[in-house]
C-alpha cells in the first residue's frame, strides 16, 4: 500500500462500467466490475508489474466515444496485447492514485483534474492508465461551468493526439501545402482542420463530409467543404476540380476512395491513411502507375497499437503545442456533438454508427460512482 | 563563343548516336545527329537558356544501359518535359565544354575524366548535361587499364544514385534493419545490397533473383539470396520464412508482388517502390488491412522526373559517401555484366529484356568519334 500516493483502500472494490459480449446488441452497464489496480494491464513478470511505478488510476468524469470502440464491439478491432480489453480510449476526471516511482515530473500530482489517452477501459468509473499518458486539462477560455471543462477535456486525448500525429508528425503540413481532409466533420477531422490552419498556417484545406454537416468543417477553418454527391457525380466533381491538386491527404476511408485519391494527389504528395471506414478492399485491378508517376508516399498509421514510449512522446508534444492555443483562444473549443449518460452507451453508439454525429460524443460517467 | 570554356567550334557539328522510332525493331546508329549545344534542353526564355551557364558537354566513352531506356523505346516511359528525348541516362567520358558561369566549385574543370547522370541522350558521342550532375570518376583500386576505369564509371551514376536514394535517403537503413531487395542481381539491386551492408552497416539483407544469378547478390554481401521458385511455392516459402520480417523493402516489381510483400513486411516497415517491372495492376480486390495493422509506409519514387536541384543534391551526397569507399576498397567495383559496341545496342537491349544480365550493361561509344 505504501507504494501508492493514495492508498488503494481508499478506492472502492467495485465500480460501474460498460461490459459487452461481442454481439452488437449485448452491451450493458454493470456495477460489479472490479476497480482496476495500479498494476493491472502490465505484462506479468516485468519490473513495472511489481512496482506499478508507471501506472495511474483516474476517477472518470467523462469518457470520449470513438469509432474504434464500435469496431471493437463488432470484433473488427481487437485490443493490442497487454491492453485492457474493455471499451473506451480516453477520459477526463481526477487523478486519484499514482505509482510511487512516477517516471518524471511531467505527470500531474494526485488530486489534479486531468485527461488521458488510455489503452482500454475508459467506459467506467475508474481506469488504470500509463502515468505518462496523463495530461493536465488545458485552460479553456469562456467556460460555462466545471462540467463543460470535463466534457471538453474528454474530447481532446484521442482526437487531438490522432490529428496532431497526422498533421504534424506524419504529413508535417506546411503553409504552402494543399490539404484534403476526408470525414471532415468527425472529431479527428475537425481537429485536423484547425491544426492545419492555426498551428501549421496552411492556407488551403478542403474538407469532405455529408451535406448536413458542411457547416462544421467550415467553422473549423476549412477553405472549402465538399458535401457528398451521388458517387459518380462526386468522383467527377473531385477529379475536375482537384486533379493532381492535394499535396497532403488525410484519409480514414481506405479502399473505396483509393482510385479517386490517386487522381487528386499532387506530385510528391504525402497521403496518411489512418482508417478504412469505407472498406479495406481496393477496387478490382487497381493501377499503381499514378503512385510512381507522382512519387506519392502513403503512410498507414494507427494509435492504439503503438508502444507506451511512442504515445508518451506524442501526447506530450501534442499538449505542448495545443494547450497554449486553447488558453490563448487561437483554437476554438473542441466541438461536442452530444453527451450521453453511461447507461445510454448503446444509443450513443447507434448515433455514431448512423454517421449522425459531427464532432465528439462523450459519455457522462461520474454520476454513477458507488462505494 | 566566349561564354564557353572551350569554344563550340572545337566540337564537330555532327556525331554518331542512337536513334529509335518508337517501335521495338526500329533502333539504329546514325552518324548524322547534330552535336548538342550547351543551351539545348533548357526551357526557352529562361536566363539559363541564354547563358547556358549551368550546362556542360561530355565527350562520351561509355554509356550505361538502363531498363528505363527500353521502357522509353517501348513508349512506356516518356521523357520528362524539357529533357532530351533520346535514349541513355548515364555516361562516362571527358568533360569538353562548360558554361562560363558554372554554378559552383564542385563542378570538375574542362578536360577532366568524368561521369554524369543525364536526363537523356547518353547513347551518343556527345551529350549535354546539367553541369551540377557531373562528377569526377572515383579512384577505383586495382584497375586493369584506362578502359576499365571508364566502364566502371559508366556503371555508377544511375545505379548508385538510385540505390543511394532508396537505401540512404528514403528507407534510411539502420544497422538493425532487415532489408529485402527484389531483383537483387540488377545493377541497382547489387549496389543497394552493398550500400546496406558497407555504408549502413545493416546485418540482414535478403536478395531475391533468378536461380542462375544468386551468386552475385551473395558476393555483394546479401546475407541470404532466394532464387525464384514456381510462383505458388515461392509465395509459400517467403510467407513461412519471412512472415512480418522485413523492416525495409526495396521493390521494383510493383503490382504482382504486392500481396506477398504486405505479408513479409514488419510492423512500421518502410517499403520503397521504384518500379513496376511485374505489372502496375494490383491483384483483384487487394485488402489493405495489413498495411493499417502494421503501420506500413510505402514511398513510390522515380529519379529521372525529379528537378535538377533535387538531383544535384542527391548525386553529390551519393558521391561524397560512396567515392571514398571505392578508393578504400570497402566497396567492390560495380559489377559489369557486359559491354557492347554502340552499334549493337539492339543486342544489348534484347539481353536485358530477357533478364539475362546480372549487374550493369554498358555501351562503348568513344570508338565512333567522327569529325
Amino acid at each position: 500500500m505504501s507504494s501508492f500516493s493514495i492508498a488503494n483502500r481508499l478506492l472502492p472494490s467495485r465500480m460501474r462500467g460498460v461490459l459487452f459480449r461481442h454481439r452488437p446488441e449485448d452491451i450493458w452497464v454493470s456495477s460489479k466490475i472490479p476497480v482496476p489496480k495500479l498494476n493491472e494491464f502490465i505484462p506479468p513478470g516485468t519490473e513495472a508489474s511489481a512496482s506499478a511505478s508507471d501506472r495511474a488510476i483516474i476517477w472518470v468524469k467523462y469518457a470520449g466515444v470513438n469509432r474504434a470502440d464500435i469496431m471493437q464491439r463488432d470484433m473488427k478491432y481487437p485490443p493490442p496485447a497487454h491492453a485492457c480489453d474493455r471499451l473506451g480510449l480516453e477520459v477526463s476526471g481526477e487523478l486519484v492514485a499514482l505509482g510511487n516511482e512516477t517516471p518524471d515530473a511531467l505527470v500531474p500530482p494526485v488530486g489534479s483534474d486531468v485527461m488521458a489517452l488510455v489503452d482500454g477501459g475508459a467506459y467506467a468509473e475508474f481506469v488504470s492508465v500509463c502515468a505518462n499518458h496523463v495530461l493536465p486539462i488545458p485552460r479553456f477560455r469562456d467556460l460555462e461551468n466545471d462540467d463543460q471543462k470535463f466534457q471538453l477535456a474528454a474530447a481532446i486525448p484521442e482526437a487531438y493526439t490522432t490529428a496532431y500525429q497526422l498533421v504534424r508528425k506524419l504529413a508535417n503540413v506546411q503553409p504552402d501545402d494543399r490539404v484534403l481532409v476526408l470525414a471532415a466533420s468527425s472529431s479527428v477531422g475537425l481537429a485536423a482542420i484547425e491544426l492545419c490552419r492555426k498551428l501549421c498556417k496552411c492556407e488551403t484545406v478542403v474538407g469532405v463530409c455529408s451535406n448536413s454537416k458542411v457547416a462544421y468543417p467550415a467553422a473549423a477553418g476549412a477553405t472549402t467543404v465538399v458535401g457528398y454527391l451521388p458517387e459518380e457525380a462526386y468522383r467527377k466533381y473531385m477529379e475536375t476540380q482537384y486533379n493532381s491538386f492535394f499535396s497532403v491527404i488525410l484519409d480514414c476511408v481506405g479502399g473505396s476512395s483509393f482510385n479517386l485519391l490517386q487522381k487528386v494527389a499532387s506530385v510528391d504528395a504525402r497521403w496518411v491513411m489512418y482508417g478504412s471506414l469505407g472498406t479495406v478492399r481496393l477496387a478490382s485491378r487497381v493501377s499503381i502507375a499514378p503512385m510512381l508517376e507522382k512519387r506519392i508516399t502513403i503512410m498507414w498509421t494507427t494509435l492504439r497499437s503503438r508502444s507506451d514510449a511512442y504515445k508518451t512522446e506524442l501526447v506530450r508534444d501534442m499538449y505542448a503545442e495545443v494547450a497554449p492555443l486553447f488558453s490563448l483562444g487561437v483554437l476554438s473549443h473542441p466541438r461536442i456533438d452530444s453527451s450521453y449518460n453511461l447507461e445510454d452507451v448503446a444509443l450513443a453508439h447507434d448515433k455514431m454508427r448512423a454517421n449522425q454525429n459531427a464532432g465528439k460524443m462523450v459519455l457522462k460517467v461520474r454520476d454513477y460512482l458507488v462505494f
